[in-house]
Order: C-alpha cells, then structure tokens, then sequence
C-alpha cells in the first residue's frame, strides 16, 4: 500500500516497450534523430500549434531551463508558496536564472490568484531595488492536487502581460489536470496565455522522461544551449524521446491519468464515509490531502500503508498525502479503505 | 558503417533487460531504492576503497558537478586544451562552479604533463587578480584516444597536492583506457592521487548513465545538493543505477570496452597497410585520428561511411576521427578496410 | 527639509579632510597602503578582537560579499522578510552566492526571533530537496528602526551554532545601534556571536565607505577573491580606507550616530504631541515610523518636507518613514514639529 | 621613481576639489542627483551621440557589467589572452555574466585581428557542444600600451557584426588612446562600430571612478539592474559622477593623459640611447615594454626605482614595464635615465 508518491512506482510496460524498439541500429546523438523529430511532430498535432520541444530527464531540469530562458537574472518570479519550484527544487530556479528571486505567494488550495499576485507586486515597485517582475509561475495540477481551469490562468495571463511577465506552467501532473478537465491542452496552455510548459510523464508511468515545450519557437536556441550546459542534452535522445512517443500513442498518458485521477476519486469517497477524516482540499487531481487522527495513522502504517505527514501532527490529528499513480493496485484503495472503516 | 560516435550506437542489450528488472514493484525515489544501495558497495568492491557515488545521466553532467564541488567559483581548473570540459560542454563547468577559469593547457596526444601545467601555473601568481589554482582534470582516455599510465597520473597528482589543487578524472571513456592498461581501476585512480572520477557507461554500452565517484565520503553531502539543483536527482532512480549495475556485472563494462578497443586496433591495422593515411595519434582506446587523402574520404563517404572530420581539410587531406563501440559490427570495420584497400 | 533617508546627506568635512590628507604620494594600490593597513589594526583594537577586513563602496557589496564567503550556492538565509538582503538590493545575496535561497521570516519590529525562524526551520526538513539552512543575517540596526541587545543576538547565534548556520550582521546603521545600546562593539558582535559584520559609514557621514568585518581571518583569503571578481577591489584603496579611518577617529562614528539619533528622538517627542500620529515603532535608532492623516502629509509635502510613504495610504492614514543623518539640520527638525502642531 | 601603475598616484587636485563642491545640501541617492544628471548630457556632447552613462567605482565593474549585459551566460567572447579581463580580474567577467567563456586570442602587440579571431572561431563550430560566439573584446589602450586606430577597430566590428556579435571596449586608458590617436571620442568608439565602452578616469587622475557608456540606450535598464545587484549603485553617487565631470572639464582628461603620454615617450627617447636595452613594444600610450640586463634591473632598484617584471629573467634579460600618470614626477623620468644611462 504505496500512497507516498507516483515516482515510487515504475515504469508502465509499453515505456520499456518503447525502449527496446527505439534500440535498432545507430542513431544520431543529441537528438538529431528520427524519434526525437517524430515526437516534435506529434506533439504539434496534440497541442494544435507550432512548438518546440526539449526532452530532458526531470521535472526540476524541465522547470529551471523553462524559467531561466524567460527570466532574467535580475528578475523576479511569482509562484505560490508551497508550488514544487519554491520548496521542492533545492533553489534550482535560482541557480539556472543566474540569482532570480522567488517572491512566494499564498492562496487558496495550492492556486495563484490575480489578486494575490497584484499584492505580492506592491512590493515589486522599488525600481531597480527590487527584482525585476519578469515571470509567473503555476502547477498544473498543484501541490494540493488541485486543477486550474481556462478562465482561471486566462485571468492569471492577463496580468501578466499587462506587466510584462510571461507565464509557466509546471506541468509535472498536467495529463492528471487535463483528466480532470477534460478539455483539449491547448485550452489550458497557450490558448490561455501560457508562453512555455513543463510536460512530466515520468510521474504518470514514464521512466525517465519530461519535456519542456515552448509555444513560440523565438526560444528555442536559447533553451538548446541552457540544456547543453546544464548537463540535460542526453547523448541517446532517442530513449528519452521514445518513452514520451509511447507516453502519447493512443492517448495512454491521458488514460494513465484518469486512472490515477479514479483511484483518488474512490478513496477519497471512501475516506468521506468516516466521520474522523477530514478532506481538506478538492480532490480534482490524483492526490488527498486530509487530516486524520494521529491514533488512525499509526494504525495504517502498522498495516503496512504508506504515506506523508504533510504537517506535523496538531492537536492530535496529522495532514497526510495520499498520491495515486495510474500503476497503483485497485486492491491496495480497497485495502486501505478497509483499514479506515473497521 | 557509422563511425561517427560511441554513442550513436543505442543500448546493449544486457542493460535493456536490467531496466526490465528493476521495474517490479514499488521503490523508494530519488535514489534510496535497494539497486542503488547495491550499486555503491559493488562499486567500492571494484574501486578497493570506500567512495560516494552519484549516478546521472550524462557525462557533462558528472563533469561539471564534480568540479562545482572541488572548485570555488574564484578557482581555476587546469585543462587540455582539447578537453571536452574545455570545449564540447558549453561552458558547463564555469556554469555549475559559478564562474570557475578554466586554463587550456597544450600537450601532445591530449595529454597533460607537469610541465605543461606548470608554466600555465606562471600566468596565475596574480594573487587575487588572478583565479585561484584549485583543480587539475584529465579525460583518461583522452580526446584524442590515448591513455595515461599510473605513473603519469601521479606525476599530475603530486603537482596538484603541491599547489592545493583537487584532481579531477574525466572517465567518459573510463573502461577503455582500463582495457588498454590492463591493470585495477584502483592503480589510475585514488592509488594515483584521483580525488574524484567521473564514471562513463553511456559511450561503452549504457542507455544514459554515467556516475560521479568521490573517493573521500566527505564531499558527498555537497554533491547530493549540487546534483538535485541541477536537476540530476532522477526520482526513479532504480533505473540509472540498474544499467550501471548491470554494465558492472560479470565485467562487462570491461569486455565491452576491450571490443570496442580492438575494432580499433583491427582498423588501425588495416589502414597502416595503406601508405596514403597517416594514423597520427597511438591507438589505445577506442578511437583512431588519421588524415586521409580528400579523395579517399569522399569515397569512404559515398559509399556510406560515416565518420567526423576532426580539423577541415587543408592541403588535400582532412584529419578524421573513428570511434568504435563494442556495439560496432565487426563487418563494418572489415567493409571500411575494403573500401580503403581497393 | 529632508528627512528621506540619511545617503540624502552629503559627507562630513572631516571625511573629505581626510581625502586630502590620503592624497599625498604613491601609494601600493589594492589594499596594500599604509592607510589600510593602520585601518584594521584600529578597527581590531576599537572590536578587541583580531579580525580580517575590507572596505568596499556599498553596503549591499558588503552584504553580498559577507554572506557569499559562509554559505554556499545550496545554502537557506534565513532574514526578516524586511531586511534590506530581502527586499531592497535586486537579489544581490542571490547573485554573490551563486543561487542561495533567502527565508523571509516574519518578526515584529523587523526583528528576527528564534522562534520564527525555528519555525521557518520547518520548511527546511527536506533534505536535498530543500536548501540547506546556513545562515542568519540580521540588521542592527533594523529596517524599522529599532536595535537587538546583546542577549536577542546570542540567543539567535545560539540557535545559528546549534543548526550549523552562521550569523550575518547587517551593520549599515552599526553606529546608530551601539549609540542607542551604550555597549561596546564587541559586545553586540564577536562576543554574542557574530561572524562577519557589514560595518556601514556611508549613512552615517561617509562618502562612500562601507567595510566587510569578519572575526576568524580564515575566511580571508576567500573574501579577497570575491571581493576582486565582483569588482570591488578599489584600486586606490586608500581612499576608501581613509574615510573609514577619519570615521573612527577620536570617536567620530559613535558621536555623529549619536546626534542623527537624538534628531529622531527629539523629533518623536515632537510628533507625540499630535494625537493624530501614531509612532508605530520604537524609535531607538536614526528613524522614525509613524502613521500620519495623509491631510497632514500632503500639507508637510506642500511645505517642503520630503520623507518616504513606506506604505501606501489606507483608510485615510499613511505609514512614513523619517531617517535623520547626523548632517541634518537640526532646524529642520524643528520646523517640521512647527508644521506638524500648527 | 614610481613606474609601477598608473593608480599607485593618487588624485589630481581638481578631482578633490569637486568633490568638495558637490558636497552642498542634500541629493537624491542612487544616481537621480543633479550632478549624474549633468554628467550625462557632457558625455553626449563630447561623443556626440545619445548614450546611458554608469558611473561606477572600479574597470573591473565596468567591464564585468558592460559583457554582461551584452552576451547571455552561454555566450562565448572573444579577448586577448594577455586581455585585463583575460588574466587580472579573477574572472569577474564569467562570475557578472553568469559563467560566458572567454576565448583568448593571440595578436601582435596585445591587438586582436579579424583573421586571429576568425581562426578562434572555427573552435566554435559545435553548435550547442560550444558556447555561442557573442562579442569582441578590446583593450584601449592595450595591455601592452599600444593602440587600435579607427579601421583596425571598425574592421572588428565589421566582423562582429556579420557573426552577430557585439563589440566592447576596455577602456580603462582611453584618454591615453585618444592622447595618441589626436582624433575625436566619437571616431573610435560608435563611428567604428563600438556598442559599449568601460570608460576609464581612476588611472588618468581620478579618486575611484569610472563609468560604463552605452551607445544604444535600450541596454541602459539591464545595465541598471545588474549595476545595483551587482552591489555598484553607490548611494551618494554624486560623488563619483562629480570626479567624471571634473575629469572631463576644460579636456583635462585629454591634457591629463598626453602628460603621462609624454613621459612615456620622453623616458622612451632616453632608454633607446642605451642599447642594452630594447623597447619590445611601439610606445603609443603611457606605458613602455622593454627588455633590460638584470644588472641594470637591480641598479635601478637598488636606487629607488619602482616597476614590475612582465616576465620572469630569461638568459640574463628580463622584461619590464614602465607606466606613467599624469601625476608622475618628470623629475623621476630624468632621474632614472640618469641612472640607465651612467
């Protein structure tokens, strides 16, 4: 009963599938060759738009070369206060950008709003004292396994051009939000204003494989020579580049997601039914967050359940994550079930 | 017949397999699953010698963390001149050290000497308005396909403790300079006075994997921050640290390396044969430099050779590379020695 | 009258003396004259302690310098979420150590306590995931005015020294502290823990002087080097070193201190005397914070009266800053009070 | 006999002066003084061009500040290897630029060539492998105390400008050049194809200043960004600005620099009449490069003369170099030929 994370699961079989056909032959390095091409192609179609796409190994590699082509180092970055870049990624924001500042933003389940982006800027107006407003940073889904819908990051847009800020989206769970949609991603990435995406797979059944995608190819030499130096132009692009093929074919990351989405979905249902156990955030995603009692937590770890604390028990009661992973067994949602409600 | 790169050849199918394997069930991310745990204590059996080891999944990656953490941001780091560090990383070092000097030294077949290092040395008794002298790096087997013996190593080592420097190994190609010397990777590495070896796997057989091995545990905390601010902590990491397991297993990654190193001497061999190509660099490793009449690479090539001019051409011949991996088919070294031959 | 901050006031005669005084003959340039030399051995007898020194031009070089030489491009500073590293030098700490991660840390009258950053500390557990906590940096005195005694400075050095963090002094306003404190200087420094202090004159009747005060020279040698690459290392050095000897001068420093604090003492009592002023911090150093009808402030501006809104105008009312320099005229003083009773 | 440096002297009189006059009242810090303002409009005059004037306190700043602003942390620039950004700021330039690797370049003299720099590309080729070729470096006056005339530099920018570089000059000797060269500012800086110039005073008479000089104001908010983050906002600014605009007053910094030009030319006169010694370099600004029996070296040394070895002895002989200030003694100049010639 594995609930701490979806990178504690491996790999789906149709990655390491993918793997082992994209072995035939010789390829160009540094992906030059004809999967990496393919994928570029493909996911074109996917978003309906001209990009350009980077894969790389990791969400925090994917994150940092995104921001650090739109930032400057003298710049300032808003993203919510408990969002993977600013507390999750060892200051590697910081270190891409060459010394950008992080401004932290709270707000309601894990969501940027205008408004608190708006407050957070009063303290931006010190001329060149200050960092320089240059970008917005959002999860989709966040932290808290919350979704943004189109208006949502159309109005975070808005703003942001208003200010001369561009607009990232760590998609680290983005096929988990678009499950959770249901829409088409370009109605949530570029056609909502999102200048560049983190595309993660690797927490949704990929081995090693994230994407950065650009929707409007004017970056792309930049983030080609960003990659190169951060040690992320991998010389066998081709096996990256054939798990995110994989990940694509026949809509399987969105499957995979729904999936994922499904487990969550059924447990937090489960969980409803005791009285002891708080939700405390929409479950929209392929997370829950709710505070148990602390008599309750040990329980389930003794049966073998495993999980975080995502707040030091308070009063008795602990703030616990619980994630679901598309390779996540239907009977171990049962089984944890069964532990609550006996 | 490519004979472009090392890693334009894909994945042994041995490694394959290891991904397959390590693909059951659930682990622990970010590198606390149980085939990583495996990987550092075979690796310190192989070494004799305790040590931290860091999986990544490229070599420029393992380079430049290594060097980030040996290195101030005022150090310098001297270099051959054609280096990868120096000129195949884009500025990837001074990226990751915050701005480090490297010094290109000379020396004949990509080597560094003492000497070399020590006049270069004469230029930096600035005191601070020069980089501080911190590190030697050196790529064993080198660029140019040949290799340091132990005695060289340690000649470059002392010099380095002398003047307070770290010494750095660039071990891309690691395995071939071992099948060439023969001897323990103990005797070329912390015996010699390396403090810290960048271990290639990727060039000799691996999908991507490559490690950063510290031969003092000391500077493992430092490099754990470095590695995951540079994006380099893989959350699967089961799965860098399966191919690098099984590239140890059973010797491979020194049978495979040995391959690679005769379909490098067969070649050399043929190509003495013909009096019109000069082999200009000893062959030791996995690579072959020669310069070739014009006409002869124009044939070579229409008739579907491929390979790197390593300067352009200049009085009707060209200086070209041919790197051979142990994925190479022997018949298209043979097929090559026809062609050159007819 | 002038009451926006104290770098609206020129220099005191006796530094521009002093200029002249520095300007007779050659001089080793870098640090290497006389002057500075004289310089920190009065500077080691005034702290009673050995120290290593450096003047530089800004208090933000000074800082940024200061905290680049303890903590490395993982490290956490933990700072108040008003202190001048926070908010008012464009991300220089950021820039200088290669990426840190400043903690804004809330703390009533701009002060940091242990238990706010032992709460901050919280955030912090996640191993490499998070930066490493390695350092506090305090203001003495504070962005609101106000002054740590001893005992609140050992008591976050004790909790510094028990997390493995060094502790930081922001000294752009050192005088005007230990004019209110009455102590010694070491006794707010070295004695309760202090690393390195960024000992300010520049607000206090400099030209432009500020020096970096570190208490164990072993950090020397790494604070030249910085010092050099990030361009501080002024090459008449002993024009810089001669302000900060005319300032520490038969007491200077403190007496001028003393005299821009008692303008904002007297000035307090001034403003007291208006029911319609709230002093909304204690006024210990060099500056005042108060709430003014903005009626009033708009007539003070039409007089001529120039001070900074430190927060915009909300519900009639508007929070200003007054910053008093030991140049400014005590008739100024005066004459505001008069505008403000009348 | 001081020839070690032209900032061993101290300040002229003048320079003293206006910074006693600048000191009335009180002054917006940070640069929006009346004197900065003034400062600028001068600069235009005399370059006769619209241009965003920096004042800043070291070349080392100005330099670091100007490449940084031009060429992104990928870039690559090219600088003679005997460059002062190339071997006497402990790299501050890849620490201001975020990690740019300079490319040193041998030339005649201490000059770069198109050809020389046409040759240091061809090591560029890499695509992403290399950093991306960004800008050309050149010193005014050089290291060696030789100058470029108005085609020499237009010929480096007509390159830089077809590989899509820009062109910055050090000039940290610039009034000596133009001294020399007779010509106007304007003829060897924009008209030539110049993008930005560290324009020296601190070696030519002034206390600490120089200022960066951008002939196209679009750089100028980067430019003002990086200045402040980079801890080189000097608050009182006006004091820096106030020795620029006495610098340039009346053409005293012309008259200030064909002064030390002249004792250069005249001490030149003089060491030729002795013909063990060899002048190496052509004498065209304040600074002469020769060669002297090291018999002669510890004469003149045991008689009080100051000056550096450029390069260890070698067969008896070493290599010398005089500089001379405006400051400089020309009773020194006639003693130590006395000395050479007896």
């Amino acid at each position: 009963m594995n609930f701490l994370s979806d990178n504690a699961y491996g790999a789906a079989p149709e990655i390491l599938s993918a793997l082992g056909a994209a072995n035939s032959g010789v390829a160009m390095p540094y992906g030059e060759d004809a999967v990496t091409v393919r994928l570029a192609k493909h996911l074109e179609e996917i978003f309906e738009h001209e990009l350009a796409v980077f894969p790389v190994v990791t969400g925090t590699a994917a994150n940092a070369l995104a921001l650090a082509t739109l930032v400057p180092p003298y710049g300032g970055i808003f993203c919510h206060q408990e969002s993977h870049i600013a507390v999750d990624e060892c200051a590697a924001p910081e270190f891409f950008t060459g010394g950008a500042k992080l401004a932290h933003v709270a707000g309601e389940h894990a969501k940027l709003t205008p408004a608190g982006i708006a407050e957070a800027l009063t303290h931006y107006r010190g001329g060149v004292h200050s960092s320089k407003p240059s970008a917005i940073s959002i999860s989709q889904a966040t932290e808290r396994g919350t979704v943004y819908n189109a208006d949502e990051i159309a109005a975070l847009s808005e703003l942001a051009k208003r200010e001369g800020m561009a607009l990232h989206m760590d998609g680290a769970r983005f096929a988990n939000a678009l499950g959770y949609l249901d829409c088409k991603p370009a109605a949530v990435t570029w056609k909502a204003g999102v200048d560049v995406l983190s595309f993660g797979a690797s927490k949704n059944g990929a081995l090693c494989a994230e994407a950065v995608i650009f929707f409007d190819r004017k970056h792309a030499q930049e983030l080609e020579y960003r990659r190169k130096r951060g040690g992320h132009l991998v010389s066998k692009m081709r096996f990256i580049s054939a798990q995110l093929e994989a990940y694509l074919e026949n809509d399987r990351w969105l499957s995979w997601a729904r999936t994922a989405n499904q487990h969550a979905l059924k447990m937090a249902e489960g969980l409803a039914r005791n009285a002891l156990i708080e939700v405390v955030e929409p479950v929209q995603a392929n997370e829950i967050f709710a505070t148990f009692p602390d008599s309750l937590v040990a329980k389930l770890r003794a049966a073998g359940a495993q999980f975080y604390d995502w707040r030091p028990s308070h009063n008795g009661r602990t703030l616990v994550r619980l994630v679901f992973s598309c390779l996540t067994p239907e009977a171990d949602v049962a089984r944890f079930l069964t532990l609550v409600s006996s």
